[in-house]
């Protein structure tokens, strides 16, 4: 078998890692276990390691590992990519490929599936879902999401503290998160609210388009009710026209078009326009990659995702990806399920609309409901005082 | 007694909170334990609270709860404020004003204790050190610093892996870290470094005037040498003219200067000159506050930092500032002193030349040696493939 990790890397993918190869070397019918560095192009370069030369003790350690182990990419195939992809595996005699990724990941694995259908060799294609984005249609949630909504839950916790104790100083804070064209990631920053009154206070994700005015009016009217404002914006937002917020603002020394996060647009705008003190975080990659905050349900559940990929396609499945199946229940439970690859690839599942709530600026109980077992243990506790006047 | 905190919240400027609440506690002479909303602000406007009707269980859980419980503020004293803080402590029979702040807020503390002098009040003053910034003079480090570094140290290892896996789509990352005029908290980046290869691969900081083509020439080497290349960079950089990198960089629609980070100049310059793709990190304020990257150690000092202030107060001492003293010997151990408030006020201790190496982007043992302990706990170990190719 060979197996590759692709897209974005998480604080689990490597766990997905483990767990497939663990199976593999439960399996007889598999007498080699292969890594393709940076995925698909490892593949196409033969850049490739013999997986069975790690030590338990290094596996072990890459199940608390955020980052791909074996390198990432992100390649678009070329039209003859597949049939080059096909020849490197046949040569090895690889009959199982095992791939990590997301939606494009996805894609890349149902066109080598196809290719090698056609060509009438045995190939098993199976992909493990992996994005911190939650943006794959077709599982009930993706093995790197949990963490990178834990990070994002108790990140938001803390900075928004220091806001609260320095109103005066700068009352308004705006915290960019990741998550692609969903506002999956970005929501998960209320999961450490504890009243309706906590941080965050608003949220703007590319599921709603996003109003100026409305945006001013809402961050003036909270620091007048609550001395400070703190919010939360996905790295991608739309607005009314279907145009992207805060992305080309000004030209540089050289007469280059500079472009800004969207967390500095709207901090401009806050400075600009309500004359009020704003400051931004822009966590990037430490959101998807962070050690402290692996949640253990979904690591569990990456590796799950590893070990039944390597076990489905022994049974003979292709063409698909592990789903993940929650259980009906009071009880948060999960299960392994499977779609085509093809009804995978190159799709995007945005939050329903049930999820968030009337002004588009929150999100609901129901979302709330959804996403916090996926995150693991509780999240830390904060001591307040009564602050009783004297 | 009277407490307030002041300046940029900590991860543990609580603990010492908790500490002086602790000490007082069991202090006869100590009749009333009041706590200043946002410092020296809350004594003006006489917004105060009575501590001694918090419960234990939240002076615990505060031990372990970022930011300024209390609030905290950032005002420069007017020159009637001393006499009128004074007044109300006065009013309030206080005796004791013990203060948890940086530079500015031991010219506070300084100030008032200069009026009760000549008033002829019996009024004892304490500064207890806070900063993430680690650049107080005549103190070995600050409470808070600690714990910001260890953020600083396996944050800059989790997001330098994700660069390290893509090195075909992003193959510089540039990380902005706090600290003022001081490269103290960017220097702790290299806490995380197991090998000399290990990213951070350069470090700017506030110490060496920053020179572009010599900033550019390195990351292309460092790009052809290692694939790619992770940079921490303090938030203020100054160039040999004296002038602060990345201020401002053009106008926005309205025709207003904007300003940018130090980290997205320095992505444009290498986007810009070097055609390389790059992106940022900027943690902001998650990197004062994180919950889960407390030290222990910096936890610990923080509280008897707090203890000490009010030990030192009943004692008789006053217009001093609570120093940690490292003791000498193999093993990390660190007691308390005492310093001037006035020796501490307004200035600003920077890294030592014999810190940083011959090229000043990159850290010595030496100081290595002295940061290590103050981060507590050993890092976490990423695990790592041996990748023998097949």
């Amino acid at each position: 078998m060979i197996i590759g990790q692709s897209g974005g890397p998480t604080a689990v993918i490597n766990a997905s890692l483990v767990g497939a190869i663990h199976e593999a070397q439960r399996i007889d019918a598999v007498d080699g276990i292969y890594g393709a560095l940076n995925g698909i192009e490892g593949v196409l370069e033969r850049r490739i390691v013999d997986l069975r030369r790690e030590s338990p003790a290094t596996l072990n350690a890459l199940l608390n590992t955020p980052s791909a182990a074996l390198g990432s990419c992100r390649y678009k195939l070329q039209p003859d990519d597949p049939e080059r992809a096909l020849n490197v595996m046949r040569d090895l005699g690889v009959r199982y490929f095992l791939y990590i990724g997301g939606n494009d990941s996805a894609d890349t694995a149902h066109r080598v599936a196809q290719t090698a259908n056609k060509a009438g060799y045995d190939l098993r294609v199976i992909g493990i879902p992996k994005t911190i984005d939650n943006d794959l249609p077709l599982t009930d949630h993706c093995p790197g999401y949990g963490s990178a909504a834990r990070f994002v839950a108790v990140a938001t916790m803390d900075s928004a503290r220091c806001t609260e104790a320095m109103p005066t100083h700068y009352p308004v804070k705006i915290i960019e998160v990741m998550g692609r064209y969903a506002g999956w990631l970005a929501g998960s920053a209320a999961l450490g609210k504890r009243t309706p009154d906590d941080p965050p206070h608003l949220l703007y994700i590319p599921e709603r388009p996003f109003d100026k005015d409305a945006f001013l009016k809402r961050v003036r009217m909270t620091v007048r009710k609550r001395g400070y404002c703190v919010v939360v914006v996905a790295e991608h937002l739309i607005d009314a026209e279907g145009n992207q917020v805060g992305e080309v603002y000004g030209v540089d020394a050289f007469g280059h078009p500079l472009t800004a996060g969207v967390a500095d647009t709207l901090v401009d705008l806050v400075r600009g326009e309500l004359g009020l003190r704003a400051r931004s975080d822009k966590p990037g990659d430490m959101q998807r990659m962070a050690t402290m905050h692996i949640s253990k349900t979904d690591r569990d559940e990456a590796y799950l995702a590893g070990r039944m990929a390597m076990r489905y396609a022994v049974r003979g499945v292709t063409g698909k990806m592990v789903t993940l199946v929650r259980a009906t229940g009071s009880r948060y439970a999960c299960e392994t399920g499977l779609a085509d690859l093809e009804s995978i690839a190159n799709e995007q599942k945005q939050l329903p609309a049930d999820y968030l709530d009337a002004d588009g600026t929150g999100v609901t109980q129901a979302f709330l409901d959804y996403a916090r077992p996926l995150i693991g243990d509780p999240l830390p506790e904060h001591g307040q005082l009564r602050a009783e006047r004297i």
